[in-house]
């Protein structure tokens, strides 16, 4: 096997994209005519969720599947749903990965060194049960938070360095307070830059054979200053950059998240995809029952953006 | 209904007791009988393993439940196990509740705004499925990691507000490099003091009766000096404090989490309680197959030795 990052950087030649699509299914808004049923077959109720969420996320699946290297599937809006929502989530997971995507679990999860490892067997590596080592949710890279310090981390990278598995740390988050903490000034930089030293120090750990590391970094677009010094303390770490769209980022705020050879992000778009029907100009074009053509044009008009970008930066590829 | 926080305050007037017992159930700590006879029945995977877990941890709920006022529930060791272990997860907490237990989903959760929203929907209040509210998690509070900002933790006050939960912060961790982070120094004053005062800042969302609020926080007993001042900086919050008994902290180290009042504090112990079979004095005095003797005994003698330090400290209760 190779490297996650090996196999990310793979992918995202082979499809020409470097965007992926988040699944965060809001039951409210999926296609009325895929809840309808759902809630006829199965009642108004967790199971008819459940299902519409199932059908919907698999559809999205299949139009988007050929045009981006990864999913990134938001465990918030499965486990909403219960237990029963988390089967969804597996079930997705790996129903993505058969359809040649890699994905990401975002579930950023933390917690100190010995139960931070139970969330990183569970997610990246087999679980020992008895004799037998049975893989569980078997995603190819997490997300998870480091608030707690190194030693909730080094599971997460020991384990994903043991079966070629992924792991992005949040250091500059999308939202409007991540300032409150992350920009935090101590010893003269602030507190995500520290995080950002840490993270390249234990770079080395995960390093694929292309000069990047499977120890990535989630850094936003919504704060492109941030994003160009963090670009330079983390020179080989990937950056997973959530942002763009819905929430306000324009291709032109995820090119600081590029290094020099055009490679070093992967960006994501979650709502500005998978509800492309929702909105203009694809809401005008598509009746809603074709929602998925609004799905799949928004998908190539996101990576026509990126490339547009990306090739006014960087003449030269 | 009363606040999360009046109903802990009252169980732990009730019970006589300011501990609680941490569920961290570990395949391979198990006693062999009860894995034994899960895999003989189920297999040896996943399933097995469930099973073996659940009977587990039923068990010690049914030997500590008069003893303590609520159960934390760490997600990660189900998690571990898939959907099926956060079956297992959500069986345990509606047991745990029936046994006239709080329940603490120690669950880490963060998110930016809409996404923790779901969360806090899902672990805390009814979700909205078509025209209805149906109850999913409804565990009686949360642990979660403040790293976002404030507009990642808004959603669950909000939800707490709402339906009479609870929200334990991620203040000051108990693990080795805890500090890497939280410790640096900003502005003066150490990061985990910047989130103590916006937790307390925000803790008037959520008061009880008693002059203490259901926005708590998490703050560890490993560092009884940093407890002491956020003692002052939240001194309407109460703390789950983690890190006594096998994390090394001692009934005095948790003394500086308490008020004047004698209140203030819930004491976590999780593998000190629950695998008492495995240690001494317990496993010299009680064959395996007496298990439950050992952790009933080990859950007297933490309320023993905590009730005494605080009796020494506060003579005048």
């Amino acid at each position: 096997m190779a490297a996650f990052i090996d196999g990310l950087l793979e992918a995202i030649d082979l499809k020409g994209s470097c965007a992926m699509v988040g699944l965060d299914p809001r039951l409210e808004l999926l296609p009325p005519d895929i809840t309808k049923k759902a809630f006829e077959k199965h009642g108004e109720n967790v199971e008819g969720a459940c299902q519409a969420t199932l059908e919907f996320c698999q559809r999205v699946i299949d139009v988007t599947a050929r045009h981006v290297p990864a999913v990134k599937l938001q465990a918030a809006f499965f486990e909403l749903f219960g237990w029963q929502g988390m089967r969804v989530y597996d079930m997705l997971s790996k129903y993505a990965q058969s359809q040649g995507l890699l994905v990401i679990g975002d579930v950023k999860r933390c917690d100190v060194g010995s139960t931070a490892e139970a969330y990183a067997r569970g997610y990246l590596g087999p679980v020992a049960i008895g004799g037998k080592q049975e893989p569980v949710w078997d995603v190819d890279a997490v997300t998870v938070n480091a608030y707690l310090g190194w030693d909730g981390i080094q599971p997460f990278v020991e384990i994903a360095g043991e079966y070629d598995k992924g792991v992005f740390i949040l250091v500059k988050t999308s939202n409007i307070s991540s300032g409150q903490l992350q920009d935090l000034v101590a010893e003269g930089r602030p507190v995500h830059c520290h995080l950002a030293e840490l993270i390249n120090y234990w770079k080395d750990e995960l390093m694929g054979l292309e000069g990047y590391s499977s120890l990535g970094a989630v850094v936003a677009a919504t704060f492109p200053k941030d994003a160009e010094r963090l670009r330079k303390l983390m020179p080989q770490s990937y950056f997973l950059v959530p942002g763009y769209g819905a929430q306000g980022a324009t291709a032109k705020d995820v090119l600081p998240s590029f290094n020099e050879d055009r490679k070093g992000a992967i960006v994501s778009s979650s709502r500005g995809v998978i509800f492309a029907y929702h909105r203009t100009p694809y809401a005008n074009k598509y009746p809603i029952e074709r929602w998925e053509e609004a799905v799949e044009d928004a998908v190539l008009d996101m990576n026509e953006d990126l490339n547009a970008a990306l090739a006014e930066r960087f003449p030269q590829f």
